[in-house]
């Protein structure tokens, strides 16, 4: 039997696509001035042409919905080769160099900014967008020192938020100079001192 | 003669007062939640307890005077004693991990994040604020190299980045772990990578 004839819109099915376009919506509002301040479920609701139940029977709050929206937005990083410690840390960082001209890098911006006057959702966000990437960086820095890449005594968490501060210097609106992952890598792998 | 039968107040003289006054309101309208948007000349002189004209005489416009109250806050990065590249950066990096502590560390937060919104402002406190202190680090640096200290293909700019940006990885609220400023500048100066 043949399907082509019945009026079934094509692709993804509703529930889907309703998900993604309450998505960008969170995305859009967050993107705004006004910050996580412009988000509400009502006005997400409104910018994505759904019901407000339809948002809620997937997100239960409003922190909910941003985390979840900036997790969408920012995915998972991708799981390193495992080539060498040094291929693995290149990849990281070109991804986050490439994220950072992404639409959305700025709603992240607005989140971390109003980490002050939003704590619980800046704890979240930290929970369940951020602690997953260090996870990711962990986990290569953890085998470059059982392979022999890395220093044998290396302060794992202090290397990690040396590559992701280092990538962190700009505002949305600033480039970083062309081939800056790969400096920032090797810098941190070889440092900054003469060869001894 | 004997002046102490006088009426005059102590201390420093009343225009001086008066500045320091205006810094201090301009700065705790800064770290309130509104940020930049709660900052105006009018609500300075108020809290101040200046006439405005007291104000425009010194900063001519809004963004004058946060500029100035930022760097007031913030002083000039001492000078560091030129003992070895290794000491002057750990110098510069435990007074960078202390400044966070203070009181107006959100000023800076909150002028920061919103480049975005308030980009005169940004570019402004990044060339007479951010791009001095950078010059002190470049100055390490560049001495560095020249001793031999550093490696003599040192990209310096990458360098600076990733020294303030290893440091800045933290929210005002969130606290580095002990001995966090050597840890980064020995990982910075070695290499997270075994020795060779």
């Amino acid at each position: 039997m043949n399907d082509t004839t019945t009026n079934r819109a094509p692709g993804r099915p509703r529930s889907e696509r309703a998900e993604k376009a309450i998505i960008e919506a969170t995305l859009d509002l967050l993107a705004a001035e006004s910050g996580v301040a412009g988000v509400s479920i009502e006005a997400v609701a409104a910018r994505a042409g759904v019901g407000k139940t339809t948002i809620y029977r997937r997100w239960p709050s409003k922190e909910a919905l941003i985390v979840g929206a900036l997790g969408a937005a920012k995915g998972e990083l991708p799981a390193p080769s495992g080539a060498s410690a040094r291929e693995d840390l290149l990849e990281i960082a070109r991804t986050f160099a490439a994220e950072r001209k992404k639409r959305y890098s700025r709603c992240f911006w607005n989140v971390v900014g109003g980490a002050e006057k939003y704590p619980e959702l800046y704890a979240r966000y930290k929970q369940d967008v951020i602690e997953p990437r260090r996870a990711v960086i962990r986990e290569v820095l953890r085998r470059g020192v059982e392979t022999g890449e890395l220093r044998a005594d290396l302060d794992i968490e202090a290397g990690i938020s040396m590559l992701t501060g280092s990538l962190s210097t700009k505002t949305p609106q600033e480039t970083f100079p062309e081939g800056y992952a790969e400096t920032v890598v090797d810098l941190l792998l070889t440092g900054i001192g003469a060869p001894s």
